[in-house]
């Protein structure tokens, strides 16, 4: 007996990531990991967390925090997304808005209301892994979004096969892995090609609030309610996140779309885990409207700071063939080895020798080419560190 | 345009639920509600995750508490699970243990896992709503479990048709909707049936902790694990839920099986939501670990008062033609009105003359039958509300 055996069609495609065993040794207090995309704890805004538990958890509040709540989400939350959303460029009521349990939550249940098995989903080479990792439960096939080419949408529509294109998949800013923006020309051109396709466009803004130089570029969602005139007639799903401004632990994200889309959203989240925390939304609520702007403009000063250490030490410590990208926010830089050097073995041997670690670039990739590539993130390492891990990695590329 | 046209198969099975709207209306305050299957507000041990939360938010562990963790979960939570499950007759270690946002978040995945299109999942007749919502997702085909019925695994397997059967669900103490619990022959009947079926089983124990009199039956895997020898070699996937007890805003529940099936479980969250709130587990593991059986002590004693004075009301005020569950323990009284009564009618009526509420039974029915059933909630009323609703109840019923 093997329950294996059984499992339905789509546990094919989920994978152990065949990284994630390396990435659980980084814990070592010697290497200088540059792996984990994620948010330095030492700027997590706790002592404000701590005074708003304390607030959602005083008598007057104890039986709502922890009491069952509605899977829209906690209604003053939603009212100061709403707000938050008008200053960019979105203006929404709360009714086109759902909390969800980190904007992870939110790309399974976009697969999930819109992907049939072969339909297919468009999506960067390379791209967000977690989104691919997502999409694949439900089966879809994968075709190469890329709004700086010339494809039609009729050789999208004819690759689609039987299926038919659902969606395309971007974080338009400071994308994870690359750091890329794309620029205006290019946003636009993929809602003119989304509505060729009569496909939704999937807009992934976990990073957006993290520019530390060059001028924002709108939305996606701003520049279509620009084009049809209202949030109503969109076709572009905004998802939101506080993972990297104030807290992954306490998983919460938004989604903004009309309002039919949000209302199926509400019910697939209902019958998927009925409502996100509701202590966990009430203390975001209050952090975020004390705090939200200021405590950005701080971690942008410091990630910033640690970003231009970054590009400082790979000009300085990589040798010729290899290229970067320079990212104007979040928290990675791309790295494009010589051709042939193999981002997966270089990381095995860079533990081993040079006690540095990063990701490889392949599982980044729909299709698993890539492999000469690797993600580093600047956000979890002191400049020091940086400086000193990027001369290690120079080292081993120079070797 | 219009998204909702490009949508997966999927969603035309994910209704709103046509009693929800209804049952906003119940936050009037004179109307007396036994609708929602929620605990008493007043009985979390509100003080307890005030001060769990100030100590996970302390200096020493605030960057733990708010940054990304493992989608298996927190280990000192699995390891008070691990020996918690010991007490309930599985022997089993924190790597046989899933953390998930609530037992809602369970069934979702375990649908995922191993529903393919047109597979068979076997349902009571009633059966918990929200576990139909979940595995809808997933475009089963239902058939009735009834574990003290004669049907063969051969007439099952017939009627699966090109799928096949690839689970039982079912909550085997004091079941949502009817409190009913499933006696020691019909769950050794069942892991016989699943034997031969060659197909899980999925234990919804959401209810158990809550038993008010009679003598508790063996969980489904202990008795598994017995005829096995193993929990590495059963086909039952125990889901526990601290929402009943502790807290459902905290969104904390777990699954117990055997490695491989966890594994894959684990993979299933990494893609869907990366892992439940760190806080809310941190939280959770020190209030259970410090509190546990006195807290459910305490809720026994009040909730079984309930449900006595619930039954006590229901004789004395339930005309003729009318009769009821007396569940050992939960929430819940599944009354059965005479042929030709509608639940969903009774309700309409009901708060507008009586300004009482329930639940009408047939959304528990896969097929849509039962429509002359209704559920009650004793959970939370007063001893004293509950006797005037339900003296209101009746008295509609005789009108």
């Amino acid at each position: 007996m093997s329950l294996q055996e059984i499992f339905a069609s789509r546990m094919s495609r989920m994978k152990a990531s065949e990284i994630r065993e390396l990435l659980k040794l980084l814990d070592q207090p010697d290497i200088l990991s540059f792996a984990g995309g994620i948010p330095d704890p030492a700027l997590f805004p706790a002592d404000a967390f701590f005074e708003a538990c304390g607030v959602a958890l005083a008598p007057d509040k104890q039986a709502q925090a922890l009491q069952y709540s509605v899977s829209e989400g906690y209604l003053p939350l939603r009212q100061w997304l709403a707000e938050h959303m008008a200053g960019l460029g979105v203006p929404c009521s709360p009714d086109n808005i759902l909390i969800t349990s980190g904007s992870q939550q939110a790309l399974d249940y976009l697969g999930k209301m819109f992907l049939s098995v072969g339909d297919t989903a468009l999506v960067g080479a390379p791209t967000y892994l977690g989104a691919l990792a997502a999409f694949n439960a439900y089966e879809p096939r994968y075709d190469q979004l890329n709004p700086e080419g010339n494809r039609t949408a009729e050789s999208y529509a004819e690759a689609a096969g039987v299926g038919r294109v659902k969606f395309a998949y971007l974080s338009p800013d400071f994308a994870n892995p690359t750091g890329e923006t794309l620029n205006l020309a290019g946003r636009e051109r993929l809602l003119a090609l989304a509505d060729e396709l009569d496909c939704a466009v999937i807009e992934d803004a976990a990073y957006q609030a993290l520019r530390y130089d060059g001028e924002p570029v709108p939305t996606m969602l701003s520049l279509e309610i620009a084009r049809k005139g209202s949030l109503e007639d969109c076709r572009t799903v905004y998802c939101g996140s506080f993972s990297k401004t104030l807290s992954p632990g306490l998983r919460l994200g938004w989604v903004v779309a009309a309002q039919p889309v949000i209302s199926r959203m509400v019910l697939l989240k209902q019958a998927a885990d009925l409502h996100t925390a509701t202590l966990n939304q009430m203390a975001v609520h209050q952090v975020a409207s004390t705090m939200f702007e200021e405590h950005c403009a701080d971690l942008r000063k410091v990630y910033g700071g640690r970003r231009d250490a970054m590009l400082a030490a790979l000009a300085e410590h990589m040798p010729e063939g290899v290229s970067w990208t320079r990212p104007e926010g979040g928290m990675f830089i791309w790295v494009t080895l010589p051709e042939g050097v193999e981002g997966s073995k270089l990381l095995a041997r860079a533990i081993e020798t040079e006690r540095v670690a990063f990701v490889p670039g392949a599982p980044f990739f729909a299709d698993g080419s890539g492999t000469n590539t690797i993600r580093l993130s600047f956000s979890n390492s002191s400049e020091a560190d940086i400086a000193k891990g990027i001369a290690r990695l120079g080292r081993l590329l120079r070797g």
